[in-house]
């Protein structure tokens, strides 16, 4: 099962400066082949649904390891059997009729 | 590692009505142990990391096989490593200061 | 236009203990007769579109006044045009499924 | 006060295509100075605090005469006391540290 997901992580605890810890996830999605994309709330990922919690889950062990002592994240994620489709397709979909 | 979770399922192409869709979730999080406490926009959840994210999958799969073809949900999911925490005592350190 | 939806406020720049601050919002959310109602998660709020933004507006305004230097908040909130809807109503039709 | 929000628009009750809603969503946005940028799980948009959540008002207006009998949306949303800061600026600071 092939999910589209945008993850927003959000340290707490460290201060108000929280894009050394983004910086951080992002390089795991991305070793992690997730092409993560970053934007100003966020950061799109995408792959099969055990790729994509494993990956999510490394980056909140990353973060405690780095000294984090509490993480609340937000995920929007979405599935479906109708067809294939990337974030890409999306995007064009959406541009293709503005 | 334990992980406290806010869910919310959002069927598409099925109708404007998803409570019969948010009672099968709800249902399979209870199976699973997950101590779900169903609210007005979502659920809460709580377990250890794989436990939680395994039962989302399968309602996200028992969903797809009851026939909706696209899903969109939406959850906020938070990990602590400075003291164990359950949502009912999240909610009672509210409370207190009310 | 009504509106119901859940918020969740997260305080950044004050340390892991955020419950004080929660605690302030829903006396703020309660003293407009948004119908605040605390999960382990965030709040459901409900009324009409203008007098739930004005709530959630003071609620950040209320936090940077007490020195919270960041907030990054999460919320769902939906509409609807066929039918009127209690937050309540949407709990009763899914624990009539169940 | 100025905010830095991320949208996700979902209208039920009009089958598994969202683009045309999105469109007309990102459209009104454009229109209104928020300055829209569009990613494959939502938006991205900022603005002073009425502008924003006005605008938003008009996106669940308009997609409601379009047709679209019930939309629920996701919202993100920072405002920030300690310094100015744009969405470009948020993209820029975790960019530096990868």
């Amino acid at each position: 099962m092939r999910v589209i997901a945008d993850l927003c992580v959000v340290p707490l605890g460290t201060g108000v400066s929280v894009s050394s810890y983004v910086a951080e996830a992002e390089k795991i999605l991305k070793k992690r082949g997730l092409s993560p994309r970053l934007h100003a709330y966020g950061t799109n990922l995408e792959g099969e649904w055990e790729e994509v919690m494993d990956g999510i889950r490394e980056v909140h062990e990353r973060l405690h390891q780095m000294g984090v002592p509490r993480i609340t994240s937000n995920m929007r994620f979405g599935t479906r059997t109708d067809r294939e489709q990337t974030g890409a397709d999306k995007i064009r979909s959406v541009e293709e009729k503005m």
